[in-house]
């Protein structure tokens, strides 16, 4: 796998520095501890959200902060979580004085940093609240996650809850807004090939000229099972049938938040998508795959959701959550009421979200 | 190469029904004679544009239609110029009583069945006046064009003359500035491996696994060399110099309009670039190059323009002008003025392209 790098090593901050650059009107670094971070920082009386995780998802998720989307975003080296210091750091510099909602990813790392990190910031008098998102269908535990996964649906959470932080929604409210965003979102992923971690120089996985992996990660792990590659209709039906029906919805959601400390769990017991639910569909590309595909797969996904009598009001497709130059594409509902689809519509100024205004 | 496609033969027609039912708000598509455009098509009053090409280049050109850029495109097969009925019916239905203006890339096939369109249109009592976009340095003919290829700056071109026809701008002046902007676009392109056309099945051409082509054509011609792969600084300093220093500046635009019927030549003496310059600079990807990669390129052509004292006053990077899944970029500099500068900055509101208001 051939890559337009330099040294390996350089290749977070080359590439921040070049998003800071490009887009110097909206961003500003901090280039240590590591994190970027809206160039009009700290917003006075709005609540602040701050994300991260691995890197190697571009265009989430420095390319989410701005106007309407996050206060800040914590990288890791690719694929790894980022530290508390720079959740810490940015938390600084990013409250406006009502405090900091982190959004987490459902990868071990992740939680135990932004934990460690949101009782650093505590202890300073930082009011923050945690918010997991695990909406990844594929698999019950994965290799880095206890749980399910978060992915597609991290991103609606962070435009939604960005515009609600805008229109002055203080910290409790708006940690409980992303629960409730979490707890809509389903996805499911492919793979038809995999992608290479710079540092690595090797691809993560090998997959025959005829397979595919069904329920791929987004750092390449394992799914439900190979499976012999097929139609994009069929490999389409599939995946939304495998998120609409999704047998497990009683599902365990970890979550914390400033006043507990401690994990807990909250059983979900709502059956995810009922006929003449209002959603969002997104179709994701996993970075090597070309927006021609994944009009074709948007166009038998909505099939397949209004078949379930599902009301399609938003749509995204393209490459939001990425994973380096991986071909393959993710599936993402988002169960929609009133308040967030006005959300979604709000005006937004991001790198790679931007409209209204 | 593994696609996500049904049958090859539908993968133009599948993908635009996508296309159009995610943005059912914006578009609408014949779908015979085949091509998309503005749902609020004819804008009464409005000059139009209509643009088009083969397909493989998505967002280009389907996803820029909508206010503020295209009012329609019509898309052939891949890597195919569409066929002039196309081109035809989609003048008909955008022709808002003020003419159309056709932007054409320098392939040999568009510019002819283009040109057939632009009879059979004039005859029928359409004000037509068509330019041609050839900003790409790397040669001077190639396999499916005399003279240069258009690329990046067609990205632009639609755009700025958008906003401008939005603005009222009658025909002939639309045509004399879409002129202005492709005389003062330079692009260059390299593949690190080769896209697969899905009617095909194989790559289009083979690169071993330590070579990059270095002056690559968006459907897989070849450039100037082939090359050792570089380091991304490396190559991005050959381009950027190629681009800025393009010793070829004298060089002649087929241009042609209603008038005339018949091309006719023009010589362009001015050098493209000069210090103190304004500019956009425009960092493309191919398809299947990560968003990641695009900004450690943007970083260093940026401070290769500044060294030669242009002033960087806008910047775009992402995929927008594609070559399937194709690894790989291109640059594009665009010498602004304060007229094309406003009308970049001018509300848009299309699939691939959305800002302001």
């Amino acid at each position: 796998m051939k890559k337009v790098i330099n040294d390996p090593g350089d290749f977070i901050r080359e590439s921040l520095a070049g998003l800071t650059r490009a887009h110097a009107d909206l961003l500003r670094m901090s280039p240590d501890p590591l994190f970027i971070y809206r160039a009009d920082a700290p917003v006075q009386g709005k609540t602040a959200i701050v994300s991260g995780g691995g890197s190697g998802h571009e265009p989430l998720h420095a390319g989410y902060v701005g106007a309407g989307m996050l206060d800040a975003a914590c990288p890791g080296e690719v694929f790894t979580s980022p530290t508390p210091d720079q959740m810490l750091e940015a938390a600084r510099r990013v409250n406006g004085g009502s405090g900091v909602l982190f959004i987490v990813k459902n990868y071990s790392g992740d939680i135990m940093n932004f934990e460690m990190a949101a009782e650093l910031a505590s202890a300073e008098g930082i009011p923050v609240a945690s918010v997991i998102i695990d909406d990844d269908v594929a698999v019950r535990n994965s290799l880095y996650t206890q749980g399910r996964r978060g992915v597609g649906t991290t991103v609606a959470a962070e435009k939604i809850c960005g515009a609600a932080a805008e229109r002055g929604l203080p910290l409790s409210d708006l940690a409980e807004l992303c629960r409730r965003v979490s707890s809509a979102g389903r996805s499911i992923g492919v793979a038809l090939s995999s992608c290479t971690v710079p540092a690595a120089g090797e691809p993560t996985f090998i997959l025959g000229e005829e397979e595919m992996e069904f329920g791929i990660g987004i750092h390449g792990e394992p799914g439900r099972e190979r499976i012999k590659l097929k139609k994009a209709d069929e490999i389409t039906e599939l995946m939304a049938e495998a998120i609409i029906e999704d047998p497990e919805y009683r599902r365990t959601l970890q979550e914390w938040d400033n006043e507990t400390a401690a994990p807990r769990e909250r059983e979900t017991s709502d059956p995810p998508f009922a006929k003449g639910d209002s959603v969002l569909l997104f179709v994701n590309g996993m970075g090597g795959t070309p927006l021609s595909e994944l009009y074709i797969v948007y166009r038998k996904a909505a099939e397949v959701a209004e078949k379930h009598g599902l009301r399609i009001l938003r749509s995204l497709v393209g490459n939001y959550i990425t994973s380096l130059e991986m071909q393959g594409f993710s599936l993402t509902l988002l169960r929609m009421d009133e308040q967030s689809l006005s959300l979604w519509d709000a005006p937004v100024l991001t790198p790679a979200l931007r409209w209204g205004r």
